[in-house]
């Protein structure tokens, strides 16, 4: 097994799919590994070794939404697109993001007292900057979960569940969510290990590869075998809200926000701590992951713009994203000192050839 | 070749040497590479290859203060100890460092605005957001290096040298620097490349063995065959000033002063940008340095302790930094999620052993 576990244990190394150069010269690499799913789930190309474990991160959030979605709790409680775009956010904490978290809160008769998901400072300087500035202290609003949270305390309300401990694993509306993350990446639920969240939640661990397939399967346009027709219009209308309303699935400036702005609903792409990334597109149909191996997030954006050109999203990159595809570093004076580089040596299964790809195809390799 | 430069170009990986974990699995890993050195820079012990080039960072101030000292500048301008510390500083950018940034200068009849450095706030984020509720913006002064920078500035009036212009490699000053780094790792200054650093200076490329042994000379209680009086007098209060001023050459809370101070005189270290840190012990006398191969920090302390135990500066871990050994991760609601473990798999040379080395005596492997 390559990737974290199995390297740490001594096997294969993950890739190097980016480096960051100074003077021309590699200072410094990122190793990763990644998938590329299709319509169905089936491997389509991939990287390093797609079946590694990951834990899924904020990858997750979409799928965590859904079990209150289906429920018909976003039309219930009448959330607006940017509520619902925040449900499935991991938002830069800026006042819009707050605002919105406010009033879903609100929607249930809940307060700030009732998030679960703990403070952070907002990921937006300029945000937590003008906090300082007001001598305010960071509330549970500003952490990038709060959508996510006040979704499910929206849940507790319309399911009927004990809203004081709804970050629990054994909870019935994480039992559901946990039902949802199995059937969408195609992969049981009880071989799914659960961890705690840097927002307290559960956090889902499962192969690589079933995040990219769970991302084709969410970007579908018609039921899939085996969901509910409440279940597909539920995702639909999540995948609606995050590319009807990008900057509340992230933030000004953010990466997501300028991909999902960019993609006009052609592709989502979601983040998760720790180097993962997952994305979809839809036409040609692909779910798309990868994560680096060290955690660290510098070479994630170049890695997701060389991913979804490979995958056959564009043949020339959107032009709010050029400066993502090859980034250059500037030091303290502003001087350019290096960039980051990357390299993705993706691998195409033997019946898959990639759609639309710039330039040459790549040799027909198969999948490990 | 390993490390950065090799592995990019498809050669062998550097060894996994921390894992971050998650709920008792690994979620990322570090690789790296490092080497110990003896007293007159011979190789002890290593780990990946330590003929790896990088790029010094900061962990070259020692030896970009030094033509400054071996000229007297310190006494010829009545440095404090505080300031000769701040000399070869990483600092936070607190109050007093700013202070002693901006005394250097007027010693010199310098202002802020002759800084080459750039502006960046502070690295303490209560100093940072203290300006924030001041409503000022930081100056260089807060630049990590602006000890660094305001030392070269007197060392510009003190050698009569073009004091507008003092951050170019051709500059006098820097010509001299280069040469001190050269002498120290005991490399020909024909084959170190330079880039341009982070605060604009030039950065000093070769291989990482030679940080290790530079460090070790650094440390030396006597003048080295080939170095003037002056020059090992230099460095020694160079040393003095670091283990004496350990607030001085980083900041409240910081590894390296927590580090310096549990030395008291028994060891040094250093930080440099992108994964580099490099250390000496006094007895046995040893250079040791490190980088992590995706210039990440966050097992660098967990590392570096790990290198100086091993490398015999202690039996037991000083209080002060036993959390840094196998540092708990926690989450927003200070949940503990998950730790940083590390392994460091030190090879020693045949001919060395470690002195007093914890536990069993590792295998006497010999160096690559």
């Amino acid at each position: 097994m390559r990737g974290p576990d199995g390297a740490a244990a001594g096997g294969p190394p993950s890739p190097v799919i980016a480096r960051v150069t100074r003077a021309g010269r590699d200072e410094s690499i990122h190793r990763g590994f990644g998938a590329v799913c299709g319509a169905e789930g089936e491997p389509v190309a991939a990287f390093g070794d797609p079946e590694t474990p990951i834990f899924w991160r904020s990858a997750a959030k979409p799928f965590q939404a859904l079990p209150f979605f289906e429920a018909g709790g976003d039309r219930a409680f009448g959330l607006t697109r940017d509520e619902a775009a925040l449900s499935c956010a991991s938002h830069s904490g800026e006042p819009a993001h707050v605002a919105a978290a406010l009033s879903m809160l609100e929607k249930g008769g809940f307060s700030v007292a009732d998030l679960r998901c703990g403070v952070h400072a907002p990921y937006d300087g300029a945000s937590a900057r003008e906090l300082e500035r007001a001598g305010e202290a960071p509330s549970a609003l500003h952490n990038n979960c709060s959508g996510k949270h006040a979704a499910m305390l929206l849940a507790c309300r319309l399911f009927g569940f004990d809203a004081s401990r709804y970050d629990a694993p054994d909870h019935p509306l994480q039992r559901a969510i946990l039902e949802k993350v199995a059937f969408y990446a195609g992969y049981p639920a009880a071989g799914i290990e659960i961890g705690i969240d840097g927002c307290s939640l559960p956090v889902f661990r499962l192969p690589l590869s079933k995040l990219a397939a769970a991302y084709a399967r969410l970007a579908a346009p018609a039921a899939l075998a085996g969901e509910s027709a409440e279940a597909a219009a539920a995702r639909v209308r999540i995948v609606g809200a995050m590319t009807g309303s990008p900057f509340h699935v992230s933030g000004t400036g953010q990466f997501t926000t300028r991909l999902l702005e960019a993609g006009r609903g052609r592709w989502i792409g979601k983040e998760g701590a720790e180097g993962v990334y997952a994305m979809a597109i839809a036409d040609p149909l692909r779910g798309i992951a990868f994560k680096l191996d060290d955690g660290s997030s510098r070479a994630r954006n170049a890695v997701a713009c060389a991913l979804l050109g490979q995958a056959g999203a564009w043949t020339e990159v959107p032009a709010s994203l050029a400066a993502d595809v090859r980034p250059e570093l500037r030091n303290a004076r502003g001087t350019a000192v290096g960039e980051i580089v990357t390299d993705v040596p993706l691998a195409w299964a033997r019946a898959a050839t990639p759609a639309r790809a710039t330039g040459a195809p790549p040799a027909a390799v198969p999948l490990r």
